[in-house]
């Protein structure tokens, strides 16, 4: 009963055997081998279009470099205020971009509101330099709360972004969840939305370390060589994230890792929504749950082998937790089985 | 009829004559001149102990070298949400700190809600190392609202701070208008309630280009000549600042033109509460007002020549300022004539 | 015959076997789980010491953040003037210390000469801002030139540095073969004679991605969980990197890769020296040699599918190369096959 | 006898009128003013052609700064090995450009040798991302160690930096010395010859505090406001600045007060050739002379009232100073006396 996070599971079978397939031999390094070229353009047929993609070890990393890449002096990042980027990646986004700010935009379901996005931008007059420039939008998909835009939200979203040339960011970590939950295609939940650099996240869905960072054109891609070098992010047997990358997208086990964390996860919210002792905090779709469990409840579950951690409310929301009430995350992924859940819906029920 | 802001105000003559009067001769560069010697003692007198000061350009400079004086990897900055330092400083605290963030705290007036405080420090665990570490909170007295703390508020947003070991740092840029609205000293306004750092301006009163960064523990500051040489803030005629630092705090000059200042103020803010065609914003004690006008009325006022600036309402306040009317900020300053004031309040009258 | 470089190799069949027997089940993620402990303990009885081990995807993070463990503001590393960290890090070591210069020593060999060290030292005078401030001394072992350090050499640097406060920093990207190539104990090459901080490489010597930054005294390391988190090389699934190293330290595995490579770099090097065409640039014992080829002979090698790169001479050094000539680096590995040696020494007799 | 620094002169009468003229009534902050737009007009006029410029408060934030404008990930600067912004700036420009590194290129007389700057552009294969990117050359005029650049040898390093598309930095902290020295006129020394950028001082030649960033090419200059600003440089009263600009360059005041440092310079290296105590290091024309000294000679004129610092021989320079002499700098300014010089050369006679 681990719902501590998707990243507590380790790698999948098929994972495990590309690398011992391609551990064999010599291959040019850093980035330059068949393989590689290989799985970058596996990327191009996934997308169905031309994309400059770029290996990195950690979503922090692919996040923090794709800010860096479109970068300005004074540079501000907006995203949701319960974000990964602004509070749980320990500044890195701040700290590659030389100091770009992450300006927090308040929103329900722990997503961006388009008419406060729409307010906050307003408030940079052009040419002002004392209030610095808003450079780009980041959106996750699915989010820190676990819940997902829909593609006309993602497009709404980038309109508001777009008109004031700022470019659209989406934080993939949990990429191929949001892709099963919404039964879009990756260019749909994409590009064809608007959305200008994508963080593929690879890791919490079967792989040991596999993130990507997806450029949808190319051309903003020029420096960014250099900023992942920089930014200590070049691995030199970058074969290692390609094999793991290759197996993860054959034969849609990607897609197939996804789907089954996402099912355990609706057959998990199924026994919360059973429980008399808890209830979901809020909705929603993907490996994700967030569960207001009786505090007793959660020492109990503890006591008996079941992981996971306590949550903080959104900022500002003060009266979501009754005082003898927990709020939990509860994640599952690849590799929860169906027993776990079951075993624990009968110790809530 | 210029409120557009007291940094439009030139220097007063007693600043320029000392200018003129160190001018001569040759004097040792970078601080090591006598001048600066005698000037940093005044500082000690002023705040009835010793400390350490060291002087720089601008106030942005003040605020974010106290902040890399203070940094810690992923470090966090607690300010409110319409702090100057988050505002207005195109990102200088983020940029002089490697990334610090500066996370923002709602309150009413423009000041710092310690609830709001304390829940937010609450969600930094100890060594979670992903949500980064808080390492200062930051207040402006008076604030960009134009509002002041009471002693006893400044107290009570110390001990919040200093109970998880984080540096209280004030934001001084108006510092003698504040010290005259409260009747505090400055030890009184500072150090004897628990302010650590303060950015100490005189450049807004009277002066061209005078401000100092403020250390009451001088231990605190032994890498900070590094920090300010290595921030570019090291001029190398520092009797220039010296020299204005000298005539500002004699005899009293310094409170003086802040007392004048306030009290053109004081006047504006009778006429506005006088007129029916507009109302204070909220209620302030120092040299900036903020007034709520017809909008016809602002436009009249510029085609007089009426110099001001519109204001943005605090963020997520969306029901200020009607659909007719117009948000501006009026600053007066130690050079305001009283005429001006009056020709002001009899436009709107 | 693929002598580009050692991180061409794949990885080792015991270091794939490794991840997939730990790739079952879940465990905590970040650094926390058990194997992570258990393979920290390890570096504790190879060091014959209690460490600080911090787990990292690159070398050139492994440089760059343990020099911002010890960074000041203003502060300087002095390195080879040909060390890897200055030339061939893309400026990741000033960028991960927010600015800290490298300043390149001259000396014979790739080895800082301790002369010379001790000049540059010397000018930097205590408190004069102006120049900055010395923080580090860093030496490769080996270094980027295939030479070694005696004990003595590390010691007498390790006194000079720590004359003047300075940490000593060694990078360890190919430690295991300096430690076969020197017969020294882990213990001998580092603390022993003055070492602080490590960058323990695993990757080119039969690792996918495992390197460690290594603080001999852990006091030090306190904030560099923050420093790692910021960098973006906290990974989630820390345990792939910990079963690497579990396996490479495990029956001396990483010696044996290690005397392999250096096996193979002695025989190709007898292979130069017993050759017209072809002579040592200089001495080497370890797994790098450096070859002056007549330049036909180095179209012809790579026309029979030899791979190595041209390499520049040492800055300042003019007359090395002959107008006819060419110099270019000879990299063996862990698998490279006595035949590809054979064949290569056959081509250039 | 004070010939420590120019910088330890005072401000010229002139400067410090122009400051009390202009003291007087409100101006636009930040830039915005009248006689802001005058002055900067004034510099295309003395430049004969439109320039954009900036003004700042150092010549170490003018340096950084401009190196920021036209920074790039992993970027190299190439400077002279003596050159203030490596000597002497504390990092700070590595720092203003998150890290660009600043290659030091060795060279007779405090002068790039081109020779040595091609060979160090040749070691950077393009695309090759370990290495970093080189994106400016600087040279100083006059330099560091007091000496000029012709016209043709400013044209030879803008070639070779031009042919590799990197920016021609130039800095003139004494630029108005270097101009009286060589007879050119500005825009023979600057962008007819190549260079692209200029920092140009006037702190130490009779100014309190100005100095400004001239982009030759204005479209170059499209982020700057946004980065003199993030860098804390943008003065709210900037007039302080361009008053003292407008002083500086009526009337040719600022060419008659470089001649005159310059001439008495002159004298003071008539009197260093004819004495049998001392001699000159090198030969310089401009304001700065370096003199090798009797040791016992040294003590005697500093008991005697003389102030001047001794000085560190070149790098890598072993045989230059004998065991019992000392190399001191000897600095004149706009306000040295004849009868100091006249003294001295008596003392040393």
């Amino acid at each position: 009963m681990i719902f501590a996070s998707d990243n507590w599971s380790g790698a999948h079978p098929a994972i495990n055997s590309a690398l011992s397939a391609h551990g064999d031999g010599m291959a040019a390094a850093y980035g330059a081998s068949d393989l590689d070229k290989t799985v970058e353009r596996r990327f191009d047929e996934i997308f169905e279009r031309e994309v400059a993609v770029f290996f990195v070890g950690t979503g922090t990393a692919a996040n923090s470099l794709a800010f860096a890449a479109v970068n300005r002096p004074g540079g501000v990042v907006l995203c949701h205020r319960e974000a990964h980027v602004i509070e749980d990646e320990c500044g890195a986004p701040e700290f590659f971009t030389h100091g770009a700010r992450l300006a927090p935009i308040d929103g329900a379901d722990g997503k961006i509101d388009p008419l406060n996005l729409q307010r906050e931008i307003a408030r940079f007059k052009p040419d002002f330099v004392h209030a610095g420039q808003p450079m780009a939008v980041t959106i996750s998909q699915p989010g820190e709360a676990g819940t997902l835009y829909s593609g006309d939200e993602i497009e709404t979203i980038a309109r508001i972004a777009h008109a004031r040339g700022l470019t659209l960011h989406m934080d993939g970590a949990r990429f191929a969840n949001g892709l099963v939950a919404t039964g879009l295609t990756p260019a749909e939940m994409t590009w064809k939305r608007g959305v200008d650099i994508l963080s593929f996240g690879a890791t919490k869905n079967g792989c040991w370390c596999a993130e990507a960072v997806v450029f949808f054109d190319p051309d903003k891609a020029r420096q960014f060589p250099y900023i992942r070098k920089r930014g200590a992010q070049l691995f030199s047997k970058t074969r290692f994230v390609a094999a793991q990358f290759m197996a993860y997208l054959e034969d849609d086990l990607w897609l197939d890792l996804a789907g089954h964390a996402n099912r355990m996860a609706d057959r998990l919210r199924a026994g919360i929504d059973a429980s008399p002792h808890a209830r979901q905090a809020w909705e929603t779709h993907t490996n994700e749950s967030f569960a207001i469990l009786d505090s007793g409840l959660a020492e109990t579950l503890r006591g008996k082998g079941a992981v996971f951690y306590d949550w903080n409310p959104p900022h500002g929301v003060h009266d979501l937790v009754g005082d003898d009430e927990t709020l939990v995350r509860l994640v599952t992924s690849w590799s929860t089985a169906e027993a776990e859940i079951d075993r624990f819906c009968d110790l809530i029920a």
